[in-house]
C-alpha cells in the first residue's frame, strides 16, 4: 500500500463510507479514523458492515501524521481546523462545503461567513468530471456536494456543447433519500415521521445552489424534496433553450462529455424497466446515470441524472479525487457495480 | 338512503374505494358492483378491507338499473358503453378521461380520438372547487384526473385572484404512488422492481397535460415521477411571475380560494414536522393540502399540492361529485381525517 | 353529544390516535388534550391529519373535569397521577400497563414494581372480546397492550373451546411497526437505520409476555421482531398440541369465539392475495384479523393474527372499552374500514 | 483468467447476481449468459447495474463449452437439461433445488418426483460450511436453498457441539424479501400489494423444511412470512434443549463453528443499534449473521441469523462453492463489505 490515511468523523454515514472504500482500496492504509462520540468504540459499533475492520475510534484531538487526511465534518468544522489537519496531512480532502466556493461573499450569502478565507483561492473543488486537470498535487480538495454534483452532472453536457447560453431558466427539482441528514435522528428524521414521503425539505434556499451557479455560471431554481429511500439523489432538470434543440445535437452533447467518463453513464429512454437514470440503479456505486428528454410541445428539455449521495455524492467522490490527486488510477477501489434487484437504496 | 348506485370496473383500485366510499355513505345503497375478471367472487376476495360487504362481483354486461353508475374503467370504455350506462341510470359520474376533455381535437392528439364526441358538450367535469356551479343535475359527471387535479388545485389561487396571467412559464414536477399504474402487476410495477424508485416516469407527455391547460387556460410543463408509496400524488409547481409577487398577496389568493372549501387546506411553512403539503397527511381522505413558498433570488414562486391519488384524485372526487350533482350535502360518507403517524401511504 | 372527554398525553401517537377517534366520535366532546412538550400548540402541530381540530395542548398538571379521561402517558404515569385522573373523571382509561397486571409481584418481575397496588383489583382489564361484562361501569379501565392483544385473539378460541390444555408449547413470533417505538425518535428509530429492517427487537424478556400469560393461564416464549412498516402488529403462534387436531375442530373453535364479534374477522386461507391476517389489511381500523393453519407433518398448529397496534392494539381498544362501560353502543366512532391499497401500513 | 463460464437462465434475479459476480471474479470468464424471453437483449437491459458488460443473452438452446456452467434455472429445468449441461461444461453448479435432496422419496414427498434419480449421489450440496469437504472436483454442485441456508446457519453450532440431541422442538419462523419471488411479477407481488407486508406466506409445508431436516437430521417446525423489502432472509429459531444451557456453553459452541469461517460473523447481544443478526446488514454481501439469546423463563434459546438470500442464499453460495470446487481461494470475488446505511435491501 503506498498512502497512509485518515478520518476525521468517521463514526458518521460518509465518514463510514469512507473508510469502507479505503480498507477496500489496495494503494490506502487508514491508520486513523475519530469520533467524539464513539471515541475508543470499535470501527463496527457504528457501521455494522465495518465489523471485520481492527480499528477503534480515536479522539480528534490528537491527528496521526499520515499521507492524505479524509474530514467528513459538518460544515463549519473544516475551516476551523484546517491548520491541524494540514499538519498531519499532505493532502486535506475536506468533504465539507467549507472550501467549495471561492469567494467570502459567496459563504456570506449561503453560509454563516468564512474564518480562513485566503484559504479558498489555493483550495480545488473536486467534481473530477469538471475539475480533473486541477486535481493532480493540489494539497487542499474540496469534495463536490450530493445535490450539485448531480445538478452539475445533468447540465454540464448543455454548456461544453454550447446547446445552451447560460441565459435560459432551469428548474432544478432533486429528490433525496434520508441519509442526506446525517446519523443520529430527530422527530423529523424517525421511521413513522420519515418513511413514505414526499416532502418539500428544501422549497427555495438549498445552499447547494450557491455551488451550482458557481460552476455551471448559470442561476438555477432549485428545490430539494426528501422521498423515501435512504441513498440517492435524483435530479430533474427542466430547461428551457429558447429555440429547438435536435435530438441528435443532445446526443451529441452528452456522449461528447462522457463517453471516455469512467463514472457516467448515459441512460435514455431505451427498453426494460430502466429506462431514464434512477438512484436505484447506482446505490452503493461511484457511478452518476445521466439522461434526458425532449418536449418539443413546451420548448422543453429534460435532463436527468441519479446517483448515490454518500458516493458519487459524497464519500465515492472524496476518494475518487484522492486518487486523481495522488496519481492513482482513477476507479481504484470504486468498481462495485451495484445490486439488482434492491429494495429502497 | 335515499340512492341506489353501481360501480363498474369495482375489482379495480378506483372501484374498491368507491365501493368503500359508498358502503360507509348515509345516502348511498351499492346495488352492483361488476367486474370481468372476478365475476361471482365477493368483493372482498379483490378487496380484503371490504370483506364484510355482502356483495358478489356480476358481469358488466347486465347493469341493473340505479340512480347513478359510477365507471371505474380503464380509459375507452366509457365512451363505448356510455349508451348503456345512461341506459341504467340518471346519473353516470366516469371516473376515465374519457369526457374531461372539451374537443375531439384534444383526444385525436393525446388520446386515441373520441367515438362520441357529440356527447362533450353535455358531459361536466368535476373538481368540484372548480365546477361545483354546473354539477347540479348534470347526467354525465366526469371526475377530474388524479394528477391534473394536484396540479390544478396548486394554480387555480393564482389565476382566481389575477397574481398570474397565463404567459407565465410553468414547471410542473409530479410524484406519484404505485397504484396509479392501476391493479394486476407486471413487471415494472413488481415489489423488487417499483420498491425504492425516483423513476421519470412520464418524462414529458403526460395526458393529464390536457386537462391541465384545458382548466387553467395556461401552458404547463408537466413531468411525473414515480417514488416509492402507494397512494399519493405530490405537485410541485414552479412559477416565473416576471414581477416580484408580495408574499401577502400569496397568502390572500390561496386563502380566498380555499378558506370555504371543505376539502382544501392551506399548509406553507408554519412549525413542526409537517410544513408543506404532504401526500402521508392526507392518505386515505378527500383533503388535498396546498402550499407555497417564495423564491425571491429567482423571482420564483413555488407552490406545493398534495392529495391521495385514489381519493381527492378519483374515488373520493367522484363521490363529492355526485353530492353535489345530486344535492347531497358536499361532505358527506368523505369524513375520514386521515392516521398519523401512517408509513408509506 | 353524551359525554366529556380529555386526552393526557395528547402529543404522542397513541394520544393523537385518541384524539381523531373521539373527534369523530358522536357520544364524545373532547375539552382538553394536554402535553408537557407541546403546551399551547395546536393539536394539528403534532397530528397533521389533526389540524382541522380547534384545540391547543394544555399543561398535564391541571385537569378539568369530565366524564372521561383517556391516559395516553407513559408506563409509571398513570400509577403516580391515578387520584387526580380519577378526581377529574369518573371514569379513567388508562393505555399504558399501570394497570393490566392482578399482581404486585408481576409488577415487580416485569416491571419496576407498582405505587399503588390497592388499585389493581379494582382495575379492569380491557380486551373487550375477554372481558366485556366486567366493563360496564368500571373506574379504572386498563385497556390491553398492543402485542398481548394480537397474541391473545389468536390463541384465545383454542382454551375457550378446550382444543389447547395450558400445557403445550406455545412459540409467539411477533412482528410489528415502528410506530411502538413512540414518538420522538433517536439513532435507531431513525429512517436511516430503522428502514427495511427484520430486527430482532425484544428477542426475549418483553414485557407483555405478562399480560399473556396472566389473561391465557398459560407461558408463552414470547420474541419481538422490529419490521418495515410503521403500524401493526402481526403476531404468528406455533402450537404443539400433543394430538393431532382436526380441521373442523379448529374451525368450529375460531368460529365460535368470534363469528358474534364486531372487531375480529377470521382469515384462513382463502383465495385472492390477501389469505391469511395481515396487518395492511386492518391498517387505520380497530378490526383484527384471525387465522389459523395446520402443519400435520409436524404435529403443529400455525395461528396467526393481525392488529393495527395504534388501533385494535391501543387507542381504538381503549375507546371501544370506553363505549362498553358506558354503554355506548360497541362499534360507535370505530367504522373505518380499511384502505385497499395501501402501502406500509 | 484461468476458467471459462457461462449462466444458463441470466435474466433471471440469480442470473444477474451470477453475472455480476463473476464479471468481477478474477479467476471466470463469462462467455455465455441464456434467457427464453431476453434472446438477444443485451445484459443490461434485465440488469441495469450490468449496462457496461459487453454480453448479450443468447438461446439456452445452444450452450458453449465451458468449465463451469452455472444454472439459474426454475426448479425441473435442470434435471432435465443436466446432460446437456454436463455436455457443455465439465463442472455444473445448480442453483435450483433439483439435486440438493438425497433420494427419490424426498423429491417425490416435497416436489413433483424426479427424472434423473440416478444422479443424487452424485451431486454434492454446496452449503461449503457444511460440506467443504466434499467439494474439490464435484462434477454437480447443487448449491444450498436460502431459506434453508439461513437455517441451517443458525443452527448447525448447536449439533456440532452437542449442544442438542436432535429430539428437541424447534420452530424456524423466517422472514424473506419480494426477490425469493424471482422477476416477472404477478398481482400478489406488485408493488401496491406487496409493500408494507407482513403476510405468511408459506404458513407450513415450505419446500425447504426438506432441506434443513436432511443436512441437519431434526424435525424443524417451518414457516415463512414475506416482509417489506427485497432482498434479505431472517431466520429465527425458537429451540427448547430440555434443560438449560449454559451461555458460555453456547458462545463456545457458535465460536467453535464459525470462528474460521470467512462468511459467517457472530453478533450477538453487543452495543449500538445492530446487536443481532440483520439483513440489512449483510445485504449485497455473500456474509451471514449469526447469534443467539438465551429465555432462562422459557428454558427456550433464540437463535438468529440472516443473510441475503440473493448472495449467501443463491448466487454467492453459488461462486463461493466454485471457489472451493475448483481450488480457488475461497472468498475470490465475494469480498464487497456491504453498505451502511442502507435502506429496504
Amino acid at each position: 500500500m503506498s498512502y497512509t490515511a485518515s478520518v476525521v468523523g468517521g463514526s458518521g454515514f460518509t465518514g463510514g463510507e469512507l473508510l469502507r472504500l479505503l480498507a477496500g482500496h489496495p494503494e490506502f492504509e487508514v491508520v486513523q479514523a475519530t469520533s467524539r462520540s464513539k471515541e475508543n468504540r470499535t470501527v463496527g459499533h457504528a457501521h455494522p458492515n465495518l465489523r471485520g475492520l481492527d480499528l477503534r475510534f480515536s479522539s480528534p484531538a490528537e491527528l496521526e501524521s499520515v499521507d492524505v487526511l479524509f474530514a467528513a465534518t459538518p460544515h463549519g468544522v473544516s475551516m476551523e481546523r484546517i491548520d491541524a489537519f494540514r499538519e498531519a496531512a499532505d493532502t486535506v480532502v475536506d468533504l465539507s462545503a467549507d472550501f467549495r466556493l471561492d469567494t467570502v461573499s459567496q459563504y456570506d450569502e449561503w453560509y454563516d461567513g468564512h474564518s480562513r478565507p485566503e484559504l479558498l483561492d489555493e483550495a480545488v473543488y473536486a467534481l473530477p468530471e469538471l475539475t480533473r486537470e486541477e486535481l493532480p498535487g493540489a494539497e487542499i480538495v474540496a469534495s463536490g456536494g450530493c445535490n450539485a454534483t448531480a445538478t452539475i452532472l445533468g447540465l454540464k453536457p448543455l454548456f461544453d456543447d454550447g446547446v445552451l447560453t447560460g441565459d435560459e431558466q432551469v428548474v432544478v427539482d432533486v429528490k433525496v433519500g434520508s441519509s442526506e441528514g446525517g446519523a443520529g435522528g430527530g422527530e423529523a428524521a424517525s421511521h413513522p415521521e420519515r418513511s413514505g414521503v414526499v416532502r418539500p425539505y428544501a422549497p427555495t434556499g438549498h445552499r447547494h445552489e450557491a455551488e451550482i451557479e458557481q460552476f455551471l455560471g448559470l442561476d438555477v431554481s432549485f428545490t430539494v424534496h426528501a422521498v423515501d429511500m435512504t441513498r440517492g439523489a435524483s435530479a430533474t432538470c427542466h430547461i428551457f433553450p429558447g429555440e429547438p434543440v435536435p435530438k441528435g445535437d443532445l446526443w451529441g452533447a452528452y456522449r461528447g462529455s462522457y463517453e471516455d467518463e469512467p463514472f457516467v453513464d448515459l441512460v435514455a429512454g431505451g427498453g426494460g424497466v430502466y429506462r431514464y437514470p434512477e438512484p436505484k440503479a447506482v446505490a452503493g456505486t461511484n457511478r452518476a446515470e445521466v439522461g434526458f428528454e425532449l418536449d418539443p410541445e413546451n420548448r422543453r428539455l429534460v435532463a436527468f441524472s441519479a446517483i448515490d449521495n454518500m458516493m458519487k455524492g459524497s464519500a465515492g467522490q472524496a476518494v475518487h479525487a484522492a486518487n486523481v490527486a495522488l496519481g492513482i488510477e482513477e476507479t481504484t477501489g470504486l468498481d462495485f457495480k451495484g445490486l439488482h434487484p434492491v429494495g429502497a437504496p
